[in-house]
């Protein structure tokens, strides 16, 4: 398998479907969907959404069935990117090397393109193809919480809390690490079978990978965050360390810290190995995520 | 029929459901769950909530059936009021008769409790109870996009680039209108309708009894910008004209105003007349609000 052309058509399946289920730039009012297409058509690894694709695929779904769920999750990512960014949150003028969407455009422009990219997610999981499968209907109910005030809204508000006094406990760490990075990762996994109807160990495999995966990228977030340079992250590099800001890295240091992080990968691969089907593509994503810039 | 007692009925059932459905006020981030329910929870006319119950009621529901949708439609609207007064939007400082929750929180956690009211309105409409029967499921499909970026954000959008210019015209103002306000009022009715599987014909009426109503309401609410004062609004008064801002008042002045706004109600009135059942309520809704204090 030819891992970079894989991944490549995934993300180019992903880049299509959004430009289609969004409102065109044109569409009044026009700078809004200007500000919602600026940030989400902006670049962007598409993790998320090519991690629902390839999770339905290697359970056999060969058509566009999962591309909406994939869809939503980066409309939902993307929106929590730009509130996060704003002036009353990181604060950040950067990210996918570009202007945030308040420094592009203005902070009531972009409060309301997160917004809206948010109530869009629910309206793209509503298309016909993203039909759920009425067995797996228990558990997308189960699973969709991962974007609410438990989960990934929790997770960011908790983040905050911690970054005022500076001196988050590893427990705390991980709750954040769990709700405003897991979360996500594990639903953008577990959509992919519920796509597929697959059965509820399958899904429950996935959820598990998801987890693991979900952590290990966060803990490489905060390596990166030291390690790397601006120009290479695309968005603001030494933010954590400027804000003295609890992370993995200042918990655990550099080496325990990649340490874990690669655990975790081990662990996310073990758990693949559960679930049926041709697992190369996945697989290899784990490991292409494991050694991002470091 | 007494109305005050009914409305009371009504208006008790949506703050009891909203209780219930929203996350304990000590559920970790507790201070996000917190300022949900400070906003959620502290008073408010429930007009929409009350207007899906009403419509479900008109049609035959006698169960809580549309207890779901009338607390997910009242999470759109407080979520959209807690984001239009932030600082970068409408910088207001008081919301029924209370500080807003940036005031009363901070303005991240404001932010933060506005995504998770939006989030949760999808969860809620998930909810075993507010099952969509599968005949009215394209039409919800139609009419959800009523929070989204062509018509609920995207009237703030509108109103915010009409407020920055001052001289808005009067089709401008009817587009801001008709999806700030009158989308989310259709949609209230409209929700009603479908969770009593009613008949196409009754859901256009409906639909048409909304957006009379809403217009009404948005011009009225503009008058009283003008004409009450701060202690009977519950939030600043004169704001409007304050910032220069268009305004029903301001275009056509305080007597043509309030002559559109009647002339609304009772084409409102005329469209209920259309749907099926025992309209006393709203009939007497829809004539409670053309008379309030101005």
């Amino acid at each position: 398998m030819d891992f970079a052309a894989a991944l490549k058509r995934h993300v180019a399946r992903v880049e299509q479907g959004l430009d289609r289920y969004l409102p065109a730039a044109t569409a009044r009012p026009a700078r809004l969907h200007e500000s919602m297409r600026y940030s989400l058509l902006g670049g962007g690894k598409r993790l998320r959404p090519v991690l629902t694709l390839a999770a339905a695929e290697l359970l056999g779904v060969t058509d566009d069935s999962a591309l909406p769920a994939a869809c939503a999750i980066e409309c939902i990512h993307t929106y929590s990117l730009i509130h996060d960014d704003l002036p009353c949150m990181d604060n950040d003028d950067l990210r996918r090397g570009r202007p945030t969407a308040h420094r592009q455009f203005d902070e009531a422009t972009a409060l309301l393109a997160g917004d809206a990219l948010l109530t869009e997610a629910f309206f793209i999981l509503r298309e016909p193809s993203a039909a759920q499968p009425s067995p797996a209907q228990s558990l997308v109910r189960k699973r969709a919480p991962a974007a609410g005030s438990r989960r990934l809204i929790g997770g960011q508000m908790e983040d905050l809390l911690a970054e005022k006094k500076n001196n988050a406990t590893a427990a705390e760490l991980e709750f954040i690490h769990l709700n405003k990075t897991a979360a996500m990762i594990e639903v953008s996994l577990v959509f992919g079978g519920l796509c597929a109807r697959t059965t509820t160990s399958n899904i429950e495999s996935l959820r598990v990978v998801g987890r693991h995966l979900g952590f290990a990228f966060q803990i490489i977030d905060d390596i990166l965050d030291v390690t790397a340079d601006t120009a290479t992250l695309g968005k603001t590099a030494g933010k954590d360390a400027q804000a003295d800001k609890t992370t993995f890295v200042k918990l655990h240091g550099l080496e325990a810290s990649r340490r874990i992080a690669q655990e975790h990968s081990e662990a996310a691969c073990e758990a693949l190995h559960n679930v049926a089907g041709d697992k190369t593509f996945l697989h290899a994503l784990i490991e292409a995520m494991a050694v991002r810039p470091q």
